[in-house]
């Protein structure tokens, strides 16, 4: 595309670096933006900018805080001897719009991909451990995708703990709640059947 | 969504007033900005911002420009008595797109729409008759969308050089190039029929 201005081109060329976005879209996007307030269009990017500029990690959970601290980890109700292991900031918000957890998070910022060339060494494990030490924890929770990646993590995890006095779980994978049996996948719908829990377990609930 | 960050939710919100943009994909936008340089992600929010600051419409044809003049009514080459009116930047995009025109455009910056109360005094129709006159048009081709509007447009301008010596003539509307007539619609179709052409017209392009 050739336009006539090259603030237009800037623009555009800026909006289609995100993913998702093509040429096309991001002209689209910045014409939107032509028609709104100087003052919006700035406090949009302002947003955005500031976002990426004072972002920080927690020192304990690595996830994203505006403090040293989380919100989370700094939560006194919040158990610190239950930890769930998460891939990413994501499944944090997943997890909390369940108010299901009462624990503290650890996020690993990804999930062992040897092919990828993603190591131990890449992930948030050697601080997993020692904050397991420090906080005294008596169970992980490991809330980890159900692919290979997130298996092996997991398999990586458990050998990382043990012959220690530690409860290792991970959540339950099955049957999603109001599926199908008949378009459930084989794989999940096997695991389902050898992993079977007594009745009593889902009445209680 | 809760987020354990108010500066990811300030930017997620920014994001998610782009048109076609939700919550969801706000959120994968500003976990993949997380991942980038912070140099980088403050070059597009800065040229975004740039772009709003310090775009300028041009005094001539209102299209979208650096300058106190666009790129296009600048070029010695144009023929300034040869206009194009369109409805916005994005048709002036994709006529110069097409190499085929070697005049100048007008803006008008929208269509008239009574019932959405858009006027004649909205649009930059005054200034194309003043433009008209001192550049002294020969003729002015209508590009505009074949909608209501569009042809509503095309009326009222046309009534504005009633009498005058100029030649008003507008982009031929038919059936696509490499479309089938089986599924073109009526009213395209009736229309291409009661305008048809000499045949030699199309074997001397």
């Amino acid at each position: 595309m050739n336009f006539s201005s090259q603030l237009i081109e800037e623009a555009v060329n800026a909006f289609s670096k995100l993913p998702g976005i093509g040429k096309k879209t991001a002209l689209r996007l910045v014409m939107h933006l032509l028609k709104e307030d100087k003052e919006e269009v700035l406090a949009i990017t302002g947003a955005i900018g500031k976002m990426r500029s004072e972002i920080r990690f927690c020192i304990h959970c690595n996830n994203v805080s505006d403090h040293d601290e989380c919100n989370i980890c700094r939560d006194a109700f919040r158990n610190k001897r239950l930890l769930c292991v998460v891939e990413n900031m994501r499944d944090v918000i997943s997890i909390e719009a369940t108010q299901q957890f009462s624990g503290v998070y650890h996020v690993l910022g990804g999930l062992l991909a040897p092919l990828d060339g993603i190591g131990p060494d890449q992930l948030f494990l050697q601080n997993l451990r020692d904050r397991v030490i420090s906080q005294e924890a008596e169970e992980i929770i490991m809330a980890l995708n159900p692919t290979i990646e997130g298996d092996t993590t997991m398999f990586y995890i458990s050998k990382m703990f043990a012959g220690m006095d530690i409860k290792l779980t991970s959540i339950a994978r099955g049957v999603s709640f109001g599926a199908e049996l008949e378009y459930t996948d084989e794989l999940t719908l096997a695991r389902s059947i050898s992993k079977r829990l007594p009745i009593d377990t889902y009445v209680k609930m």
